[in-house]
């Protein structure tokens, strides 16, 4: 049997998704919980593996399983294992032609940078902080640069392990709330690091130190070297996936949530 | 001279405000920034002392110091010396009569419940959760038998140090925002857990364990073994602090964040 699972997680303490030897992951996490629940060894498959302090709020994966359990054993069994820091959202049962990565049409983030005149200690963990004051319709501007297929050769790290260097995004909006500015990203797929180096850009242009059309240079220069800086991973998180109606996977649930500064 | 500060901090690594041998305290962290700024030891007295795990966005000090610095320098420097999870939001010079703790006229806190099906792994740290659901409308019909000039006793931690456990509530409010419930309290001071303790008995009312004139007779009695369970420290951020307006100083900074879950 196969189940799809949305969870989420707090990035701060892990070295991202991926078990690794040396740190913990939140996948190890996962796995470890499930196998408690199930009473065998689990292992998962997510739709998109996020990098060391990386948030999510909507990750999906999936699992196979002889054990058998109703959906909510499997949601409440598994978070009363797992640290505090992690959730399961939901668990469903789905065929077996489902695939967390495979299956999944487009991927959305979120990158969250407060940009007030102060560093904050609350939500430090939560948000990028940048303290020049942000243009969000400039960097809203050059974000249209991107949309549809590219190569994005220039906002792909080093050690990135795809394939191909094209990807294709299907929108992309950047708004301002108070002193936070975010965008939200939706694409087929990500290189690595692509979001955190759109971000480095698009800070750049907010700033004011580079031109709106810049982003379109650095897009078309197919240069790593040309974009600039990595922004922090901090302010980055993973929200939403889409699959297929036919397996009918209940939606992410993402809703603001009023807090203060 | 004497400088008055307001600072923000995330509770969740110190003790609390207050200096303790055993484990770091916000107090500690600021001194040790402070004291480098002033290149000599710098002791400081704050408006409230918050508990182990409580957060601020606006907690006002003041020192004394004989040395020359701008007002910016004061925060700037002392931010770089202090860790991610504390931040000066600003400095100014005041009077010799200016005390942060007495000369405060009244000091508000505000507590953020996170109301819906799964706890949540983000924003474990900043907010209490609560699954079953609340009616915000019961609760804030219940807090306000708390207002005006009471005797508190049923409220108070059996160490609280206070000479007398009148205290006196000059406003309460609750409110629902999506899956957020949060209410803000101001009053002249408070008691030691007195808002958590507030907290405990309207998340009671909220569930519908209890009637909402239960909250006076929880007063009414004068016995803390009345009110039942001290809600998290987590969700609870000390937010403001009034003085004179002979003090001139700055206003709080306190602004919805939207964020998403």
């Amino acid at each position: 049997m196969r189940i799809a699972v949305s969870l989420a997680y707090e990035g701060g303490a892990y070295c991202g998704w991926q078990i690794q030897s040396h740190s913990p992951s939140v996948q190890e996490q996962v796995e470890k919980a499930l196998s408690r629940v199930a009473n065998h060894p689990v292992q998962v498959v997510c739709a998109g593996r996020t990098d060391t302090g990386v948030h999510a709020s909507h990750q999906i994966i999936h699992f196979d399983t002889d054990a058998v359990r109703p959906m909510h054993a499997w949601v409440k069994g598994a978070n009363t294992y797992l640290p505090k820091d992690i959730n399961l959202n939901w668990a469903v049962p789905v065929s077996d032609e489902f695939h967390a990565r495979f299956s999944a049409l487009s991927r959305r983030y979120r990158y969250i940078i407060y940009n007030g005149p102060m560093r904050l200690g609350l939500w430090h963990q939560q948000m990028t902080y940048c303290y020049q004051g942000l243009d969000e319709k400039k960097m809203q501007e050059a974000a249209q640069y991107w949309l549809g297929e590219h190569d994005f050769s220039s906002f792909r790290a080093s050690g990135c392990q795809s394939n191909t260097p094209m990807r294709r995004i299907d929108a992309f909006t950047v708004q301002r709330q108070g002193s936070t500015v975010f965008f939200d990203v939706e694409a087929n797929a990500f290189l690595h690091h692509m979001i955190r180096n759109f971000a480095g850009v698009l800070m750049e242009i907010g700033r004011g130190n580079k031109a709106v059309a810049w982003a379109n240079e650095v897009l078309e220069s197919r240069d790593r070297r040309v974009a600039g800086v990595t922004a922090p991973a901090n302010g980055l998180y993973f929200v939403n996936v889409t699959y297929p109606d036919i397996f009918q996977l209940p939606k992410a649930r993402v809703e603001p949530l009023v807090l203060m500064c």
